[in-house]
């Protein structure tokens, strides 16, 4: 039997999503949970992984193994709340069939990447937005985002020495937006390599800064190099937000 | 020389604003700070007080001593960015006169309460908000806030055992409107007696959810009996949000 969880956490406290021996993680405490409210071994798939620090409105993972079937799926977000810290909640949980893969059948992934641009730093967004004080445009972050969109190879924009076969990537949507002290980076993708989404939020951030021009990404992501684009950005600004299933 | 300082602050690592020894307080955290940035001792007057876990948008309190003459005030704000943690930060600092006090001449103080009234807990609103699954009704909560609008004796909600001498306050705004899974109640009085906003929240959650007839807080009221309102809210959804001087 496979249920499909849809979960957030504030990652804060966590050395990311993936279980990591002897580190606290997202997906082993979560384990934990659920194997002591089962009483057997499970397996846990996630949709993707997420770095220390890093947040998610939503994640979703898939649970197998020898599972209540007399329990509707959707009495586990409740059983959980007291078997699992504050900081990471189960929002829903669906049987699916057995063929469904959390990560291979995802159709697109959202992320947020959330900027406190303000001379002085929020004690309400400590550990859930990066502190930039120099002002931004966020005209000019538009206008960078707009030749990121599409489908490119994105080499020039992931973690140097990261391993997949394809660096080809198709970015839907992609804009920011001011709310107040916020800017609000927006993306989705049929799928990010690795520190793609913090690396191109850097960028963005050099337009809006002025320091670069944004008709310049279409030269950096040509140059497939590493070294060209914005700096990586911390990751507590980043939440995985939606993920949405084929 | 007395400055006047503008700060904000989550509550959740601190023993309250007020210092007590061997605690980590706010206070405390702050004096350290500025005696180490002037090199001088100073001394710290507040607003108010607040209780362990409760937050501050808004907190002003006066800082006297031999302060460095030839700084602008507005300096200091940034310069206390690094010598502070993440969770307190000094918003704005203005020279006031020696005769202004930080207490005594508050013209109004206004709170927020937070509930995260949703079936399930949210981890981003963990000790943020106090969560209550149990549907509330804003219109009862409102209809129940206007009995304790205006003049009253607040004596039935004042923790038991405060001793101060009179319980007479003026609530000059008492609301609450409903923003997604939050329902934010806000009231704004002359001053306030320990707990009063917590209690008073409790009441309101009461008539919400049908406990009791909103009118029953005008029976409360005049009981003067702490045991016949509602209970006292946890902290982590209190937030001091302003502070008037006259």
């Amino acid at each position: 039997m496979k249920l499909l969880l849809d979960i957030s956490y504030v990652g804060t406290a966590y050395h990311g999503y993936q279980v990591q021996p002897g580190l606290s993680t997202v997906q082993g405490t979560l384990q934990k949970a659920l194997e002591d409210f089962y009483g057997v071994p499970l397996m846990l798939t996630g949709c993707s992984r997420t770095d220390a620090g890093v947040h998610a409105r939503q994640f979703c993972l898939t649970v197998e193994g020898d599972l209540f079937e007399n329990m509707p799926p959707e009495k586990l977000p409740l059983a959980m709340v007291s078997r699992l810290p504050g900081d990471i909640s189960v929002n829903s949980a669906v049987r699916v069939d057995d063929t469904f893969h959390a990560r291979y059948d995802v159709k697109y992934k959202e992320y947020e990447y959330l900027i406190l641009n303000s001379p002085l730093p929020d004690p309400f967004f400590k550990d859930r937005a990066w502190h930039c004080p120099v002002p931004l445009d966020t005209g000019l972050m538009n206008a960078a985002a707009g030749y990121f969109t599409g489908k490119h190879d994105f080499a020039a924009v992931m973690a140097a020495g990261s391993a997949v076969n394809s660096t080809v990537r198709e970015i839907y949507g992609f804009d920011c937006r001011r709310e107040g002290k916020l800017v609000i980076i927006r993306v989705s993708a049929d799928g990010f390599l690795y520190n793609m989404v913090r690396i191109m939020s850097g960028t963005l951030v050099q337009a809006g800064g002025r320091k670069i021009e944004p008709r310049c990404v279409k030269e950096i992501l040509e140059s497939h190099d590493r070294t060209r684009a914005g700096e990586t950005l911390p990751p507590e600004g980043l939440y995985l937000n939606r993920v949405v299933y084929k």
